[in-house]
């Protein structure tokens, strides 16, 4: 049988493991919302929540927070950005929805842990309150949605952007290596006139940075805290100020850029934001999902499909038909693709949902956009190293495939006009004979012209 | 300048067009949702108001609506039914979001015209009056989704199954003549193991009819109509019995059978009927991109594709690459399909937003509702005509393809082992010979053995 | 330095630590899809693997697997359904499209603990093949599938079924015992004319007994399993009648009814039962959504708000109010709603895009339905016990606002006609009096008729 | 019946009706694809496609085409521009996937009205040939998304920008209108500290001005324009600089600044650009929905809501109860806002799908797109004028409302504690009374402490 002590607050009395840190509030919600660990509120945001703790700490200070009260919630804050605490927040997604009570859990622990530090014993109110001291000048409803737009900035600047450039660089490097490449061109998954495999390639690269560009400026969009703002956004409670010195303090802590924002009742009342930067992640998975399809298109085979790039084999591919590869990371990057559009359909809605002066999908809205992120990067950081980076293209293969096409007509289309090159291509279609044959025989164009005006490799 | 005369409401006097029958509350409206003329509200909806209409004064005549009433309203209904006054409904599907303004429309209309087929006056509340006799024992809150379920369900019946059914029936046909015909299998794109052209198109049908039986099931869930619940569902100023006797005459007049939903509360507040039957077109549209897409690839070429369907070439495809077709079909049906999972979107918002006794969000639903049905009715329908019916294998390439397989080891795993099964298929790829030369090359497997056991048309 | 061993497959050979049950393949995938641990396939669609390979060794003893073997691979598989092994099980839900590495997993960790079992070295491949004994007569692409509508099946009926009943019962209580409660109407939020708080409740009843038939509809659309069709439907390489021998094993193992697919080549290429499954549950999120609300919003307040019911208080609201209480069940089930409709719109795309033999985002249509039902279950079950179940109404609040209300008017409009029932309404509005007062005022109504008409609780 | 003429593309001859404009492709399609006339391609697209091709004509007269031809094609385009054959393009959205049929509706209606202007004969091929010079030096491929970029930025600029700076507006008038009316604040839908209306207000002002941004940062990726890049890309069959020639004569032609797309292969294949407007106007949609929901709740009542605001009374809300208003503008903007969010829904399943060099789901994204831009237009303008700047405040009720809330204890909490604070919430609670004599009567604050800090006035 596990070792208690007795926690309480404004609803009374309540038993909590012995070693836990946390308090009352926290041993509340492990009841209320018994969800599988799976489930747990994402430790990004435990640690954005940390960082708000941290900051608080060194402006409350300045506004009279005791200097040994401020030294040990700092220490005790700092050991939870560093990982040291991670059991210490056993709360899950689904609860409240001001995610007041992962807010609890961190100023039950900080608090925790720091009377820890100031009593040698764990826990409770004294000297260190989890409200009074560890929240003081806050609100749930402002340090949460700061703590979400803390953790999506640091996982973009840390892992997203450069997982989306090494991507971006791969498929940049096949670009240029293959803008010899002549290949078919294909429209409506029919034959059409021939491009280059490095014009193919620099069609993904464009489209990843036109998305990159929209997700950076979306990305900005999360730098305003609500910080400041308390149960409202009129600040009640906090000194004047507060707002941007707590911002000033989380961008030194962080490493990133961050400002107060300018309306303070926009910034509880909707997470339209972070609304925006999951749109702009779910834009990309559009995006990626194309160049995933294509890729495993072009890689279909090795036989019976258009076989213009063997892709990296990982592993086997089949537990039942031996010798078979698969493009693994075409499938698991479009399953991530999905997800993160899943993911922003239910940020949408959380988005819509808010009431008055709070939004309370906040906890369900930044999990899904850490998620959306977190999955991203990891993605699309795999299939840049185990894919892209590793792919080939089957020179003889391409050239086979270009070479016999018929929509090489094309170009005769300006010497002799469309209605006549159509009849070419429908002859040779019909005998399953080459164009310049058809040509000739129809005696639409000669042979001298044919050669001149039909090459693939003037028509990229 | 148009002539107009005057109408009133309990707002106030208000001038309409001297030649139409509506009346006050239809003029405000179009006032107050100056919305484009492609946004009316669809007359399948109109129609359903009608026969709403209809049956009212039916029943409310054997509740002391006079004769003369009556029976003026029941032509003027009935008019409304045949089309013959489909311009007198110019309001918009965003409107107030119980469809009232719709409902006073055809509330308006009906008594306009009674009053002139009464008194050969137009318009007006004399003697026929839109609220006090038309509209008689209803409410917009019961009378509209009433509408809504019967226009969904002469859709259904008249043009969404019987399109569904023959597109079902075309591909079973396809599957049935095609079972003899031995191809490659493709999973993960890549070369699998063999089937039938027959069976690959029997799963087209299984899907279809399993779809068909969910929509079906969907279907009766909007039989039970809302008639009889009036403002908020306890049916107040309805004769006892409405609700029942609204539904036999409105089965009669439609000639499908309806029922009286067992909770008015529910029929008001939600519109979660209409929401499961979108639900079940947003499931067949995901079945039908998937057909829609295989199709597609299989007609993929003619020469740089894989080629083994020939799909008909029902328009020349392209403007600038002479002698091009395009499977156009396929693009119509998955561009539908795309539109019916958008439309399913919105209607699945609005179903989440409804507020006490009564969902305000039913025009956008039921607009939706319809619209989705009417797109896969007309672009079912026309795919199998314009593409399945019409299409060919091509038995010679399909043969090609699946000889050249490397998959075809896989019968030869339970006679040496996977292991060793995985070795003649990897010697094959690499030397780019064929599986048999491996085979034998590697001494893994007798000719003979090979030979018995390695049959595309035994592995199917 | 942890200790490793050496495994081998197709790709060559491969380090595993010492101490794993698994093999080549689940190793690389580690290496290959390096996604954070909470990403893990669920461990119910591993257990649901289990089942299989369990099924599977009972099957094919009957056809030749020698009963060492096969005794050594069920104890194994029984010891993984018991959970025993669940940290041998360390992929993610992003790898391939198959799920051919969980597959994969299974059959290494079943193989290893077997060949321990049997040998008392852990791993390899002797006298326990993963491939040609655990896999045999399977591919990932008939197993992976069959798995999941285990999984599926599993969890809505221990959990899902009941916890739904749960909810249905406890609104349905409430709507019993408050069927005496009138109180004012609400449509388009605006005061109507009067409902009781049961019949308000009913309406919820209602709902959740439609969807929960709907969901039941759609889970027998999971019971047919795909086991049998191996590889691409043929059921190349699997004894005859091997799918139907493997779901009476299944039934029996399981304790649920499974049947054999009617058509393989649907079961694999398609994942339409579990799209509409999914499905079936975002249905009920839009209800569940409704409800929600609507109850949140009758216990705004405690002053300022509609105050008709009292909720829980079952945590401190507020880090900065004190005193506070908030609707947190009802956040938490709707926010629980948004993702299951965000997860469906995954399921949705995950469907669209099978091609050919085999879709290709089944893990991620697993996952996100399995943590559909996980969540839906926990979040009803929750809102249940701690929300609806103790909820009470504030009698004295219901009646003040109800008596007050304007639309009692409605009784009226049978006896002096709309349109002077109106002019009264608006009378009292504008001089904010009383309806009585009003009508009295303008002479429409005598006081004894008002009286005998006027009367809320005849009006419900 | 109808008199027909004879036409004839590279399918073979087909009639067409004589007075006609059109050529074979326009019938060959009315025939291929039966939907109704609603479904029609929208007239913005149908007239962005008239600019390209009057574009086209004063470029290629640079390029050699004869100037009697480009003076035909050129007057005839501009009819088209002008709206003048408007009843020419009956072609629906439901077509070929990269809008060719409606291209070559374009071509055919100019080229037959062209060598009208000639010849005095209607239709035909002689002297203006379709394809081979009003098409000169365009495709589908490039020709169709350069009219969707026109057409979106035509409306947006003359329409959307317009209407949603009016609703900022409206908006920002009454926040600063009402900056001294303090009100309860509501934060899970509970009573909260105080805030004043105006800062409730201005929070929806900054959502907008916000959501503005980020479409306006949207609205400059459809300046560049796909022309130039003919059939795949390669630009093959269009003279040097064409794409650039045609971007400045489109800016020249509608007023707006367009460039030419640096990536023509991006252009073709993705419609990212159209993907992410969209979701920009999903992503205002969210915001709307947030902003219509509170603005109706704020005027619920008129007795037994909220009833802080007066919405105006623009229309008779019920067909059955008398004097009823309803929030139908807030109805409307919510209907529109959900169709928005599904027809993004549609076009993010658009753009994931194409394949190689096309995406083919063109005409569905498209008229998604322009149907959102055109029903934010007018729902958002209607908002503004029939809702928002109507409004006003119930300042009775709206003092009566926060003068009795508990939530202003919070003000006390710096003085006595969080804890001591909540006990006189509690307390006033239990016992229905005032904060002041609760906090008396507990002696937790002395009388002329209360009456110092706890001023609503004093806490926004």
């Amino acid at each position: 049988m596990k070792q208690t002590r007795t926690e309480s607050d404004s609803l009374g009395q309540i038993a909590v493991p012995a070693d836990a840190y946390w308090g009352a509030q926290t041993q509340r919600s492990i009841a209320n919302f018994p969800f599988a660990e799976k489930e747990r509120m994402p430790l990004l945001i435990v640690r954005g929540l940390a960082i708000v703790k941290l900051a608080a700490a060194r402006v409350n200070r300045r506004h009279g927070l005791e200097p040994a009260t401020a030294d040990a919630i700092e220490s005790a804050a700092q050991e939870v950005i560093d990982g040291k605490h991670d059991d210490q927040f056993p709360l899950v997604i689904w609860q409240t929805g001001s995610g007041t009570q992962s807010n609890m859990n961190a100023n039950e622990v900080i608090a925790g842990r720091a009377n820890e530090i100031l009593t040698g014993e764990r826990g409770g109110t004294q000297p260190v309150h989890p409200n009074d001291h560890v929240n003081k000048s806050q609100s749930s409803n402002d340090t949460f949605p700061t703590a979400l737009h803390i953790a999506a900035t640091v996982m973009l600047e840390s892992d997203f952007f450069p997982a989306l450039d090494r991507l971006t660089g791969a498929l940049d490097a096949k670009a240029r290596a293959w803008c010899d490449i002549v290949k078919i061109g294909r429209t409506h998954l029919q034959d059409a006139t021939p491009v280059t495999l490095g014009q193919e390639f620099s069609a993904y690269v464009a489209q990843l940075r036109d998305n990159a560009e929209a997700i950076r400026f979306a990305s900005k969009g999360v730098r305003p805290l609500a910080q400041g703002a308390t149960a409202v956004g009129t600040g009640l409670n906090a000194p004047d100020g507060f707002g941007s010195a707590m911002a000033d303090e989380i961008s030194a802590i962080s490493g990133h850029e961050f400002t107060t924002a300018p309306n303070k009742f926009e910034a509880l009342a909707s997470n339209d934001p972070l609304v925006r930067l999951s749109s702009g992640l779910s834009n990309l998975s559009v995006s990626l999902t194309k160049i995933g399809n294509d890729i495993r298109w072009l890689g279909s085979g090795p036989r019976s499909g258009l076989g213009e790039l063997t892709l990296p084999a990982n592993e086997p591919g089949s537990s039942i038909m031996p010798g078979k590869v698969n493009p693994t990371q075409c499938e698991m990057l479009t399953m991530v693709a999905a997800q993160v559009l899943g993911n922003h359909h239910a940020v949408s809605i959380g988005g819509m949902q808010g009431a008055f002066e709070l939004n309370v999908f906040k906890p369900m809205i930044g999990a899904n956009v850490i998620r959306s992120i977190e999955l991203l990067s990891t993605g699309v950081d795999s299939f840049a190293e185990r894919c892209v980076e590793g792919m080939e293209p089957n020179r003889e293969r391409i050239a086979e495939l270009v070479d016999q096409s018929l929509m090489l007509v094309t170009a005769l289309a300006p010497e002799i006009g469309y209605d006549n090159a159509a009849k070419i291509a429908k002859h040779a279609h019909d005998l399953n004979t080459t164009l310049r044959e058809a040509a000739l025989d129809l005696e639409l164009v000669d042979a001298e012209t044919f050669d001149r005006v039909v090459k693939p490799e003037d028509m990229t």
